[in-house]
């Protein structure tokens, strides 16, 4: 393969990249190579290269490319969804498409861990909890979780961690099929005992770690849960309650009703159905249960200068720091959808919510009442809110077909019934064509039916279970209703935070690169974004075409033999991958398979995906030069021998080099049979050019939202395939409405609308084009190794002293001398304009920087002569100039309103605090608040939105 | 008509006021009224509001307006255009339509009179002066026309004010028909004699003023220019070329060739065909005629401390302040459509460019080339860039029927030829259908007539003819090539700037209210973006529609019996109602009527347009009160008699008050024999309330860009379209294809691509939404008066001591007193973020506040307080303990660097220089620069961007 003749300036490529190609020159002589291909040949073991090229497509140009997804999206059937199952028609208020899902400065966001530079989101984040624990009257939510089906998942983990004794969890069987599936193969994986039940015979059997009740049936009924929970609570176990934040505004509250745990979709608040994701699920729970909640929880805490300021809280359950202990393995949430949703409830408020909410009903109500005045209808259910189940015997298909010709989606439940399911831009003419469909032309005129609606509409929520607890109270819902003013705030909140649109995020292990605005618009257009995941295959044509292709690309670029893009995350495709390992051997009889070998140095989320998978975890060492200690390696091997079911590796490792003993690792592994998991994390550094599923793996999970060019979002979405070698094909996640399909959320394709970002970058890039982005993306990272390894030593590298595509700064012996630590560098990275490295991953005292092919020179010198900067700022402490307590470094970063304030308390200048390099003159960044003080917000628990009166400026110590 | 009932939270409305009902009431009770129809009462003169309801459709919500829309753009054929005559087809990178044509903070922006708070958009246009300049090859650019064919209008009317005596021009043959119909209508309007001529025949005749050239000819031909230009040189006359910008890649610049002037269009530069508009035409000239440059001019200044920084240079020219002695009635420009291509420009580059040009070139070729080797197909001209015309004997209509079928659009000249014209995304392969569709199947294969067409490429152009002279050599052009850093330029000038998505921008007469984004979003849709305006009817159903039903709301609106949206801004409108005027009386004979009367305090754009339509300004004295002076205006009808061609009045006044004269004023010019011309500047207090073609017009101007909510773009997009009562329909804009149909611009409906916004507005609003949005209007005006008479005298009230919807705040005695003036509190303003009303227009030394229906109380508060705490500063001065020259109020506005410099000279504290009140602390802007040196600037007029060294830190007085 050669690398040589590039770059066609009209092509997608020369934009995806950064450097162009004199810089590309300026850096390859900085770093010694003369060229792409001598550098390449240099850093990735020969061995990995052999096969290493993809054959997907020559390379389209934006236009092109767009155009022939509009052609996908036009081989997409709209119909007026009405089919519910979870997934419901709503109304994205244009204002909120435009400001948060189409603006780069909240779509290219990284996940909040640098709370000074995030202020805008945590307060969308904190929305977002403060109305799930509003709506559902639990006091703790969390940021958000993947999707409705693994929150409940989620919900029976919680429980069992929780209630440490008892094995068994009792599901409703009115739940959702999608949700019944994946909580039985997620419980059942964790070694529960799941048995799914009508619970109005009453709760038996002993044992019991609690039960998941549906509030909302899928049939659509109503049932007072009460006796369940209390049946539940009086039996030892806990309750968990599926509910639909849009009903939660008519009938009363999971909370209130006694339940400990309450999870759902927040999909209906102003997100569009996305053929089934990406949408924020939320989790919401009892105070008691606060430290074992899955997921990120936004938390109030205090910066230095005692202004309250929103962070993560509560970190130490996370598996990034507990591993294999921690309460999940969620890294990415949903938080670009959780603030969708969170914008929409501040939108339309505690009022508008109540009148959509009503106007829904009230239009189900009408169709009910019409269709019960025909002959040979039956209501299934009297009793609910949006969804109207019938009995039609033998019909149900042909009303169905009838109906779709008329433009209407439907669920069809058997042969003999149906039901319809109301959504946001339902009206009551829709209830009459829907009811007419049923018997044509035997229905009363439309004026009758909805008179008799209007007087009939109160008796379907019986009065025992409407809700009598308020809703959104805390005033930002009731302060934002018109659109001028919701632009605005999005605005207000989106510039206090650091995106990619503003700076590179050189983020070690985290690729934060471009994400090409061609792959981005088509996401919003209604042929892909309106379209329900259930909708029969006939109508969804051009959505499959486009992930079979996809998963199809993905397959030649990582060398398996299949690929499913169903997982939410890449965490959880972990679990697939893992789940397919064990389901593999189990097939295979060898059922004693329970190890999962990781090395020291992996990320924290295998760990806790092994535990998911109920795999034991035993760790491998790594060697100094941060390879796999073979040794060790085969240690572990002779001990546990036929009980190792998988090793997980990540190449290249996490320490950022290219290991050559992987292909050594990976043939031990399977000698004493094992399986190989390979972590496509650093999938970046490959892509084009070696592929693991032939340099050894039998499993790879991949990041869409890093090498795959799907924005991060502020914490999510994500989307995580599941890639596996032909053997493990059958055990690859199936379809979640079907039983025991090894379903790992609750749609096929997962969070599927996202996927045209990834298959546009694709189409543009072409084989060549990532083979090129690698290239670059290593030529980057040596690039700012060879510059700054005098200020700050690199840890590790590979032959020829080169790193991969990422380089880890040691500043442990500048801490020693200096007692500057790396994470005061990252603060003071701030005031520069960065956004931090990875920091103290994959060691502690050290900063990981990942700079992507997609920075230009200019922006990693920029950061380059921020770094240098730094580092004669700590010169200066160690050379005794200035003490660590009174330096610029320890007290950053700086807001404006601190380096304009009368009084300067500081012995460094002003101009040194802000204005460092001259660079920053053109366009400088202050954060919204300054250091923040991590540990004052987990002694002082507040996850849902303080009082306005917190940030009265006369209570603040701004105050002068 | 009762106003009671409103605003269900969901509708459009609801979200379009500021004001919910809470907050009504409080406005209401601080203006004394119980209810909007007792304000009204007591506002709007009775009689006006007889018959003030317009009929139009219920309102609808955004997701039907939406709906509807899809249907209209779904009845437009997008067929590939290859017709050319000024329209081509381009590629918008979506980065830029995302990040510029799709950004509020970009879109919400106004006209950058205020520079300190507009150095990003003054960048982004100097920018566009500088591509202009080097692609042109004159030095002085401005900063966008309207559209080809009235900057070609423009170019003549320069070089009739430049050479003072001479009357004749002469127009090229050659030049598209619509510049040729523009141009002659507007020049003999100007009383020039104008003559089409073939040129090659050499020039001939005395008399001349200049001559206007094609340089690509309407056929595509090349022709070597200089002959021309030195003949017209010759005679005394001056030469204006209207040129190609992608052409200029590959040809000679006009002016080394010996230009004086040349005009044209930046469409395609990334901007879409929009049906005919809006696109930036743009203008340069020679430093000799710089001050007879029409329209505006970015220029490079000084702010206070000595920093580079942008304004609008040269501002004496224009009719806001010389009146009917500007160089034109321009105020509105392309700004928004300048932004985008001058992006194009900087994302490109000189060699994108050039590549682009030659791949356009290439194409074309091929196509010549394969059309040459068919039986009875003829070449018209060998030598072209990107358009190819040829003669097929009596087939053209047949062929073009055929290729329109392949989906093609192609331009039939007549009967026996047609022309092919080649865009950016044209490719070889499109040349070979083309082709082929000539002659079907008597072509050689495709792999033959590429390769034909590579070697017979270079002949296209002739040695002569080909560029020698650079482009774009300035950096700008070569510092932003990857997709990331175009994104990011674009946010960082963004974020210099404040827009409507920050803050309210109360300017009085230029209503600065909500863009609705479900009225923008459409404007993006292929639909309505890629529809070629000369596409044949059968194409364009939808678009027809579309502007038909809104043509037809604006007459039931107005109370007028037709409108026509042709004019692309307020003065093109302005200047088509008043030609349509003076025609009507040259119809009946009354060809002595040449005088127009026009208040003292008009806008100076009436007395500019009036001078453009060759009529005499008369002006007539306002009264104390504000309204006109009736005893004046006797003295004057009485003078003028029967050369009274009409009276401009604006309603209400441009002092903001209802005057009850109105009708009477009306009636008097009636009865003269004159015709009366309402200026609907003010209509966004008439709409749904009074109809001026009811009340006593015979003619009005709508601004789109105002009252109905098309965005002002940083200074245009603008549409004007003109309404007039049924005598005047005979005279209303025609087709600009046909010859003496008075049309004002180059396309049928003006700037179409824009027209969705307001269609969606108005269905959206119904007739009932426009009535409470005047009456809101109204509030807000009524309710800062009430709030800030006392601290700032509110200058002019109508009954019962009311204003309008807006209110003048009178600083003159507090100048007296403090020396502090009306431009001082409008920097200050800055400090509280916000965007200062309008200043020194009608009265100097006052500020006029129309704070618009879209401002919720809170934001109207904050103006308030600001408001008064600058009086509060004003005060200290008056009072003496502060000298006005050491006041914070004579220093602002501050920027960051500022605030936190080392030194801080001032005596008054940083923190009463940049938080001045507690609210800031939330959300705070600081302007790029600090004030700017107005008069530095155009003593030293540079108009292009200065070299990077200027804003070197180092070279820099901040430095410290």
């Amino acid at each position: 393969m050669s690398l040589a003749p590039i770059q066609d300036p009209a092509s997608y490529l020369a934009r995806h990249l950064g450097p162009n190609r004199e810089e590309e020159k300026t850096m390859l002589a900085a770093v010694g190579y003369p060229d792409l291909d001598a550098l390449l040949d240099a850093t990735v073991p020969h061995g990995l290269r052999a096969n290493g090229q993809p054959s997907l497509p020559g390379a389209l140009s934006e236009a092109d490319a767009q155009l022939k997804l509009r052609a996908y999206a036009e081989k997409n059937t709209i119909l007026k969804a009405f089919y519910g199952q979870g997934y419901h028609d709503t109304v994205t208020p244009p204002v909120i498409r435009r400001g948060i899902l189409e603006n780069p400065a909240w779509y290219t966001a990284y996940t909040p861990y640098q709370p000074e530079i995030s202020q805008g989101r945590l307060e969308a984040l904190l929305n977002f909890q403060t109305m799930v624990s509003e709506l559902t009257g639990l006091p703790i939510a969390n940021a958000s979780l993947l999707d409705e089906a693994s929150a409940a998942a989620e919900a029976v983990g919680l429980m069992s961690r929780a209630k440490k004794k008892g094995r068994r969890v009792l599901l409703d069987a009115r739940l959702h099929p999608q949700v019944l599936n994946v909580a039985t193969k997620r419980a059942s994986a964790l070694g529960l005992e799941v048995s799914t039940e009508d619970l109005s015979a009453g709760l038996v059997g002993e044992d019991l770690v609690g039960v998941l009740l549906a509030q909302v049936g899928t049939e659509g009924e109503l049932t007072d849960l009460r006796p369940y929970i209390d049946a539940a609570h009086d039996r030892g176990g806990l309750a968990a309650v599926v509910t639909d934040l849009m009903a939660l505004q008519l009938i009363e509250s999971p909370g209130t009703l006694g339940a400990d745990i309450a999870v759902g979709s927040s999909q209906r608040f102003g997100v569009p159905l996305f053929y089934g994701g990406p949408h924020a699920a939320f989790m919401a729970v009892t105070d008691k249960l606060k430290r074992q909640m899955p997921g990120r929880i936004v938390g109030v805490s205090v910066d230095a200068d005692g202004a309250p300021a929103y962070r993560l809280a509560l970190q130490t359950r996370e598996q990034h720091i507990r591993r294999e202990r921690a309460t999940s393995n969620i890294c990415t949430a949903q938080a670009l959808l959780a603030v969708t949703a969170s914008m929409y409830a501040v939108y339309h408020g505690p009022t508008g919510l109540k009148a959509i909410a009503s106007r829904i009903h009230q239009a189900a109500s009408a169709f009910a009442s019409a269709v019960s005045s025909l002959d040979g209808v039956e209501l299934l259910h009297e009793h609910f809110f949006d969804t109207v189940s019938i009995r039609v015997p033998g019909e149900a298909e042909t009303i169905r077909r009838r109906l779709a010709e008329a433009g209407y989606l439907v669920r069809v439940l058997d042969g003999d019934s149906l039901s319809v399911s109301f959504g946001e831009s339902a009206t009551l003419g829709d209830a009459h064509v829907l009811a007419d469909a049923c018997r044509p032309g035997a229905l009363a005129p439309f004026e009758e039916s909805v008179e008799e609606a209007k007087e009939a509409h109160e008796e379907r929520i019986p009065e025992s279970l409407r809700r009598q607890s308020p809703t959104l109270e805390h005033p930002i819902f009731s302060s934002i209703h018109s659109e001028t003013q919701m632009m605005r705030y999005m605005r207000v909140l989106a510039d206090k935070d650091l995106a990619l649109d503003r700076t590179m995020i050189p983020l070690g292990s985290c690729t934060m690169k471009l994400n090409p605005t061609a792959g981005m618009e088509p996401i919003s257009w209604p042929g892909f974004a309106d379209i329900h995941p259930y909708a029969p295959d006939e109508f969804t044509e051009g959505w499959r075409q486009l992930i079979e292709e996809l998963e199809g690309w993905l397959a030649q670029i990582t060398g398996y033999a299949k690929v499913s893009v169903q997982p939410n995350s890449g965490a959880q495709g972990e679990l697939a991958g893992l789940l397919a390992i064990r389901a593999y051997h189990v097939s295979r009889g060898d059922t004693q398979r329970d190890i999962c070998i990781i090395p020291q140095s992996a990320h924290g989320t295998n760990a806790a995906s092994a535990a998911l998978a109920n795999l034991r975890v035993v760790v491998v060492a790594t060697a100094e030069d941060g390879s796999i200690d073979l040794e060790d390696l085969e240690a572990k091997l002779e001990k546990h021998g036929d009980h190792v079911a998988a090793a997980m590796i990540t190449y290249p490792s996490t320490h950022g080099v290219f290991e050559d003993t992987v292909s050594t690792v990976c043939r031990r592994i399977h000698e004493v049979g094992g399986q190989v998991y390979i972590d496509g994390a650093n999938l970046n550094a490959l892509a084009g050019v070696a592929r693991p599923g032939v340099f050894g793996g039998d499993v790879s999970h991949l990041n869409l939202h890093k090498t795959f060019t799907i924005p991060h979002g502020g914490g999510g979405p994500g989307v995580g395939p599941v890639c596996v070698a032909e053997h493990l094909i059958p055990f690859l996640p199936g379809d979640p409405n079907e039983k025991d399909s090894g379903a790992i959320t609750a749609a096929r394709f997962g969070s599927a609308g996202v996927l045209p970002i990834t298959w546009a970058y694709l189409a543009m890039m072409g084989a060549d084009g990532l083979a090129q982005a690698t290239a670059h993306a290593i030529l980057g990272a040596n690039y700012v190794a060879a510059r700054l390894h005098e200020d700050f030593p690199v840890l590790y590298t590979g032959q020829g002293g080169l790193v991969a595509h990422e380089c880890i700064l040691d500043l442990r012996e500048l801490t020693k001398q200096s007692g500057v630590t790396a994470a005061d560098v990252a603060k003071r990275l701030i005031d520069f304009g960065f956004h931090a490295p990875t920091l103290a991953f994959p060691v502690a005292g050290t900063l990981m920087v990942e700079p992507t092919e997609s920075e230009d020179l200019a922006e990693l010198d920029r950061f380059i002569e921020a770094m240098h900067t730094i580092r004669g700022e700590i010169q200066d402490i160690i050379d005794g100039t200035v003490a660590y307590e009174d330096s610029v470094i320890h007290h950053a970063p700086f807001t404006a309103a601190a380096v304009s304030a009368d009084e300067w308390p500081y012995s460094f200048s002003r101009t040194q605090a802000a204005w460092p390099v001259s660079g920053l003159r053109r366009a400088k960044y202050f954060p919204a608040v300054r250091r923040i003080d991590e540990a004052y917000g987990d002694r002082n628990l507040v996850c849902s939105c303080p009082p306005p009166e917190a940030f009265d400026l006369d209570e603040s110590p701004e105050q002068h």
